[in-house]
């Protein structure tokens, strides 16, 4: 009886009462969270799901990765189907299933099967959550080799092209976001010659500039191509043309240009829509029709840090506030959580993380900022295997409170965003960061793990024991006066210098630091960390002193953002002479 | 004028007044953080560093995996030296230095060189950070081969002892806690026929039973031997005397039996220590005397849960009260944070970490708990390379409070352990984990991480939607006339079974529920997942149902612990059969 397309309440028996119908369009994350927990929840009610693609509950986030064959088995990516669905749940999925309409007052909506007739289904608590839209560039020719991956029908589609390609055939992934690295990372492995094509300057537009570039300086040592600051202006049988008229030869393109949320739907049915283009919801995650909930990449989320409305197209949070509509719909408290927006993501095996806010989208907001950045080892030095990180932490200057963090290595990067994000999510301030006990032993940490080590710098500063400059801020301070001071030790200048500094190593600074009495003095290390020793044993003495926060390692990143920003419009030969 | 080993303020020039002078006894990780932290902040203080042994900042949690060649260099392990400190810090650091008495009227320590005569320092500010010294076996003989792994010179003495054996060799490490299993892992790995005699019947003392059990069959597995329930009466000369008269060779002896805080020196000089045998210290790391300071292995800490003095002989409490001293020293707000006590432990390539209480602790202080055991997968089970652990979660069943947790695996354990512990440093509660937002892609993670889903089951329980009962209180609930029910796939039974449980499929059961009617009911699946959603439906069908917290799994894990504890007499030979 759970299977028929025409559920019994449209036409009651007299007795006894029909359970209520909860009806639920798109059933990947967002959806079937709602569908299961619900069915937990109440054993009568009668539940839904309607899918437009071939199937439920999906690994969307696992589809890139059947690419290359890193998931070798398409079926691992199928999680539930109906069947299973209807046996352990009593859940009515239906694939292939759009619903076209909505008619709010009579609270029934139309579904338009792929393989009959429409019909009409009525419900008493209607959940949307058809996801998003992949952004397709303007002009497609009809045999243009275009794609996206939303769906595992997409993905069957891509697969088909993939197969029929010769190894060195040629990819353009159009977008350098997180979905167009995963696909470019994937085609790259599959033995494709892959470019990206990225209208900014960097890949992963969450994270600030400097933070980014190593991002692209390994995308480009792996052997991909990157093409910053281009748009594609038109897609045609065998290329790809970008905005500065170049061409790319191009026999796979995939569009992962960023999403735009499904909802003209709910937008034809009269709720209201947000600026974003987003569902509004309230903390109960209900549209402006409290019959009708919207969650997952459809709807708007509530920004954690200043409440503001935004999209956030995150599988975690798809999954959380599927949940909460089912315990609302039950009549239970439903906690909904605001959205931190944390992120990970793997760039050719380089693990790159966020969450909040970035510097630059603080600044934007005309927010005051403290800016740490650190290079820390993922465990203590001594210990072989320990691999560089670099961690960044944006704090409001006026209240210690952390607005974001990143960081990108490749191991142990994950659980310092996890740590932040957790603190952020309980209000701890930037300066508690320090008193944080973390697991250590040699092999797996520090003694003071790199995220107390955040917490200690955060502290300095906001007792005004520290005073920083960001490698933005260099040039100004140079230029207003400063003189910088290099207090690496003599085996880290190797690596490189900042033009125009002077050497001197910590242990001779008491006696040379003379000849720069009256100038403002600005102090640099290969991390900050030594420079930090200097900057306080300067200031004891009397000078006018900052340190360069993240020391040499951040300005370089610095430079090569600001490299790549010139180079933009460049080639990847230029990208990687840069 | 900072090398000479008589200060000057003890025959002081008529002027300038002279600085104040910093004695520290230790120079290790809680030492040396107070002394390098004090110079950052007061350029001109006399700081001066006591180091009984031959080496100061001397990475000790390394030690042991020079043993077997992990850390291939001593001089890795050698983090600083007293040439440097005085070089770049101009830090005092005598090391072969013990202090022997302290005059607190005059504020004066006796200082015993190894090479020289007794001298006395004056001090304005005296900070003790001796560690704690390894309990040994009561008889020991003259030619016994027995060592303990504290300092430098400890390691190059157990390096000579294990340099002369022979492969194959045999080795016994008397206790089974952190220090014991690490040292017999690079005993074992050096290639010595290792057994750990442990007194209790599991290894890591911090754990609960069911949590530990799978580190003893690992330990076994890898061909060590344990001997559990036993305790060293006597060490030979190349033999080891067990309580029951059993009988070890052993051609090396650790002792690994725990610490005693090194507080004979404060006791003497008047210093109030607590029940512990540590010093008594209040929230600023001051002794009885508050011109004396205490910190790392030989002072107490407040516990995090209920404030009570507890010993915590943890490297990163260590470093962080060694800097909280500083700041109190130099006249800054001192933060000192009460002990949770996270830690970490590699175990033979098996992680096992824990903050805070365990069941068991939190139990024998009376506090009614809600437990919570899980099995997740470190990262999407349909990507490849995803690792199970075990994760357990101590919550005070009347507030909410997350009391502990312990984790069990080989990946992504210490990252769970970290955010826990970051929630409880915050003061989160258990349901508020369900809503953390953690760094997930399917190769890092779950879009419901293992610690979400510790929420959402705390949640549950919480609102009464869920009722579970412990492994260890199954059998009292058979007893009493409930019926327990295996709702497993029928793939997942071949793993073993529960005796005296019936199997019916999640599927079947709403067809063969009403046999039970009547009766109270625990469902179990593998992992208390599947059972979960099947005790909702009994439920919901109007049966008393509970759910066996952790399913299967825990079940067998807690057998093994009982296994172990009825082994605790017998020999490695009847463990293994456990």
């Amino acid at each position: 009886m759970h299977h028929r397309s025409t559920p019994h309440h449209l036409a009651p028996a007299p007795a006894p009462a029909p359970a209520p119908v909860t009806v639920i369009v798109g059933g990947v994350a967002g959806g079937m969270s709602t569908a299961t927990r619900l069915r937990r929840l109440d054993e009568d009610r009668e539940i839904l799901v309607l899918e437009r693609s071939g199937a439920v509950s999906f690994a969307n986030c696992g589809l890139p990765y059947h690419v290359s064959g890193v998931i070798p088995e398409r079926a691992a990516l199928e999680l539930q189907d109906p069947a299973r669905l209807a046996a352990r749940f009593r859940i009515d999925a239906r694939v292939r299933s759009e619903v076209v309409a909505i008619d709010r007052a009579a609270r029934r909506v139309t579904v338009r099967p792929a393989d009959g007739a429409d019909y009409e289904l009525g419900y008493d608590e209607l959940v949307l959550s058809p996801g998003a839209a992949p952004r397709l560039p303007d002009r497609v020719a009809p045999d243009a080799p275009l794609h996206a991956l939303r769906t595992l029908d997409d993905l069957d589609a891509v697969m088909v092209a993939v197969d029929g390609l010769p190894s060195g055939a040629r990819a353009v992934v159009i977008g350098g976001g997180y979905i167009g690295v995963e696909m470019a990372d994937n085609l790259h492995r599959r033995g494709l010659a892959t470019t990206i094509v990225q209208r900014s300057s960097r890949l992963i537009g969450g994270l600030d500039p400097e933070m980014a570039a190593p991002l692209a300086e390994h995308v480009l040592e792996r052997g991909l191509g990157l093409r910053f600051g281009n748009t594609v202006t038109a897609v045609e049988a065998r290329r790809v043309v970008l905005d500065d008229g170049s061409v790319l030869p191009a026999d796979l393109v995939i569009a992962a240009m960023g999403v735009v949320p499904e909802s003209g739907l709910a937008r034809a049915a009269g709720l209201e829509i947000g600026a974003t283009g987003g569902i509004v919801v309230d903390d109960a995650h209900r549209t402006s029709d409290p019959a009708i909930y919207a969650i997952g990449d459809v709807a708007e989320k509530r920004d954690r840090v200043d409440g503001s409305a935004r999209l956030v197209p995150l599988a975690g949070l798809a999954n959380r506030h599927g949940r909460a509509v089912a315990d609302a719909i039950a009549g239970r408290p439903s906690i909904s959580a605001s959205a931190l927006g944390t992120a990970v993501i793997d760039v050719l095996s380089l693990t790159a993380a966020s969450t909040g806010w970035s510097e630059e989208h603080a600044r934007s907001r005309g927010i005051e900022v403290r800016v740490i950045h650190s290079h820390p080892l993922s465990h203590a030095g001594y210990f072989p295997g320990a691999r560089p990180m670099s961690l960044k932490l944006v704090v409001d200057a006026r209240t210690d409170r952390i607005l974001g963090a990143q960081a990108v290595g490749t191991e142990g990067v994950a659980r310092r965003i996890d740590v932040i994000a957790t603190a952020m999510a309980a209000d701890l301030a930037a300066s508690a960061l320090a008193d944080l006990e973390l697991a250590y032993a040699p092999q797996y940490g520090s003694a003071k793990d790199p995220v107390n080590m955040l917490g200690y710098i955060a502290r300095n500063l906001a007792d005004g024991e520290d005073a920083t400059i960001q490698w933005h801020e260099l040039d100004d301070a140079v230029a207003d006066g400063a003189v910088l001071l290099d207090v690496r030790a003599a085996g880290q200048l190797a690596e490189g210098a900042i033009p125009g500094a002077t050497w001197i190593p910590v242990e001779e600074l008491r006696e040379r630091a003379d000849a720069y009495a009256g100038r403002r003095i600005v102090v640099h290390c290969r991390i900050g960390q030594g420079a930090h020793t200097a900057a306080r044993l300067l200031a004891s003495l009397g000078h006018d002193v900052v340190n360069l926060d993240g020391g040499y390692l951040t300005w370089r990143d610095g430079m090569r953002a600001r490299a790549h920003e010139h180079a933009a419009d460049a080639t990847t030969a230029d990208l990687r002479a840069a």
